[in-house]
């Protein structure tokens, strides 16, 4: 980080209240006139040049436009923008099997990205493949590495953002890992550690489909089933890191047994190593979740039972999910969607007998998220810390 | 509503957003130092003031306070004060058998209250009942009659506050209610229709124990299990006015049909209603909620079974909330509650058995509302309609 980038994340971090207003909303709406900032803030005019005046000092915006060419509606009066390369950030998103890992400006528009295979889920060597793919990207970004300010890292689990610690991951069979001193320590940056599927929440709330929407809700499906939940306008992170952790709904038998210990969850039926264990049960022989998929393709009963077993309980857990928070929307998501055409129908007849009154008009839609989106949303997670 | 009154009401619905966070805060907080409105609400000092002065020349709110008598620590610097009775409010809790109203003062303390009951379910019949016990509550205000600016009207169900419309409540048997259209031409009164769950969320929110939580959710049990939810500073409403509905999540036998008509919700077992029906069922004869509590007490093994099933799937369904939105803390209440030794042990286990991770730290507290409290709480509705 140079000084220049050490100034501009400085002042981002110690905006008042209604500077930190004014930034997000042109950091996530830029182009935008100084009027629309003002209404959407509740700020007056006065106080929104007051904020953007030292943001414009220290190059994170820019009031210079022509007001022509900002693709704005009419003549817009003051229009202002975001400076996307004032800053970047790297995202890493870390799989069971691989780390994913994205550098971005401050829009998370992708500059460049990597992967690289994990060969174990041992704390140390995950840290040292997040420390080589972060080395990687760096040197991916040029003239703009200089300019680098924060990392994210995205989990699944139960992750405590405001430590860093990941207090416990099922898919990485971590307890109380503390992978936000530890990278700060090798990578001396910013580290900004959260639960994956919050992370890509964030990520859709920021710069993605969530924007502009009053509740959304993203529910991915694979190898874990979560959600994230964006309300009133913000991420709901609970008041003890745990939020949307609808894989773990008892909706199930208590026969079914979860990998988190517990009986009844939604996992324990849902999840891919779930549909994998009770094809392979059914069929006398292990199968991999690949075969599955192809046997239930050619209709194989065992294997397609599995599969809408899994879609029944999934369309149980978005009508909990739905009824308990009412959002507008619901994103369905996760490596889990490119086999969605085994479980839809089951699952939309199991949401329709479940979902309460007029819940029911929340759009549910499916989106095929790349695991670079989710590395997108950990670089929005860490940007956003820089700011709020 | 006199002069006085009409102006103070428009005052406070014209307000800008600042100012509406400068009020509010005030409101709930009163009295307090324009030094801690400005922290709360992250506008400059000069805001507040500005925001205040009129409020203050409208008698909304004082400014002439004697620091020493404040009852605030150290001699606050130009503190200010709510005027309780410049405007006041009737709360009005439908229930099945009966209505219960208040009429109360900004801070939604009671001033008087009345209880009327209910002979029929027909609308038209529970909108006279409505109009009676308003008039009663106006004559109960004697001189501050002048300041009654709003009614607040809580009935269980599906209600869209927006159109005062009372969509579907199976507790009254109502689809697709006008209420406040009718009530607002009957008592030529602003009215505020809301799902009582939320209503009691609101008035615990602002006036109750939910004030200076981050989340916090009212489960609450007896003739229907409802939730309202409050996370990141707001209640939650739902992008088309269903949310906290955790009686209707399928956490039980789909053998178990509920009153709504959906499989195995949690009200299929645990409501009122469903409780009698299984220990009718299992003694061969029928029996009132008065005489299964009074053999569950004595150990009937039948009453015993069916409040134990009941704890232990509502203990599911806080599990479930507490998973979803991880609330910092979990206000049990409803007239359900008198029963509580009943079923609280296989709650507790249910809950403990379910609830994921670090969510588990929430707190659970019990606390019997009246159905005063009820109606405080659409009272509280109102208020809040008039400054957001």
């Amino acid at each position: 980080m140079n000084d220049e980038t050490r100034t501009r994340t400085a002042l981002l971090g110690s905006s008042s209240d209604a500077a930190t207003r004014v930034f997000t909303t042109i950091l996530t709406r830029s182009p935008i006139s100084r009027i629309d900032v003002a209404r959407l803030t509740g700020l007056s005019q006065a106080a929104v040049t007051k904020a953007v005046t030292p943001l414009v000092a220290a190059g994170l915006l820019n009031d210079s436009l022509d007001p022509t060419l900002t693709g704005l509606p009419g003549r817009p009066v003051s229009p202002v923008a975001v400076v996307p390369d004032a800053v970047v950030a790297l995202g890493v998103k870390v799989n069971a099997d691989e780390i994913i890992g994205v550098a971005t400006d401050l829009t998370t528009r992708i500059i460049t990205s990597d992967r690289l295979r994990l060969t174990s889920h041992d704390p140390a060597a995950v840290i040292d493949a997040i420390v080589e793919i972060c080395g990687r990207l760096r040197s991916g970004l040029g003239g703009l590495r200089s300019r680098l300010a924060c990392i994210g890292v995205a989990v699944s689990g139960d992750v405590d953002m405001e430590s860093g610690v990941v207090r416990d991951s099922a898919l990485m069979d971590w307890r109380g890992v503390e992978l936000g001193d530890a990278l700060a320590e090798r990578l001396g940056q910013r580290i900004v550690v959260e639960n994956d599927v919050r992370a890509l929440t964030i990520g859709e709330h920021w710069f993605g489909v969530g924007l502009g929407t009053s509740s959304f809700a993203i529910v991915t499906i694979g190898r874990g089933i979560g959600s994230g939940l964006h309300l009133n306008g913000e991420v709901v992170e609970g008041a003890y890191g745990v939020a949307g952790e609808i894989g773990h709904l008892p909706l199930t038998s208590p026969d079914r047994i979860c990998a988190c210990g517990r009986r009844g969850c939604v996992e324990a039926v849902a999840a891919t190593a779930a549909i994998v264990a009770t094809v392979s049960a059914g069929l006398g022989r292990e199968v991999s979740i690949e075969e599955a998929v192809e046997l239930a393709r050619d209709g194989d009963p065992v294997a397609a039972q599995a599969f809408a077993e899994a879609g029944t309980v999934i369309g149980a857990a978005i009508a909990s999910l739905v009824n308990m928070v009412g959002p507008e929307l619901v994103i369905i998501g996760g490596e889990g969607v490119v086999n969605f055409d085994l479980i839809e129908e089951p699952l939309r007849r199991s949401y329709a007998e479940h979902v309460f009154a007029s819940a029911d008009r929340c759009r549910i839609v499916v989106r095929p998220h790349t695991f670079e989106d989710w590395a997108r949303g950990a670089a929005a997670t860490a940007i956003r810390s820089l700011v709020v």
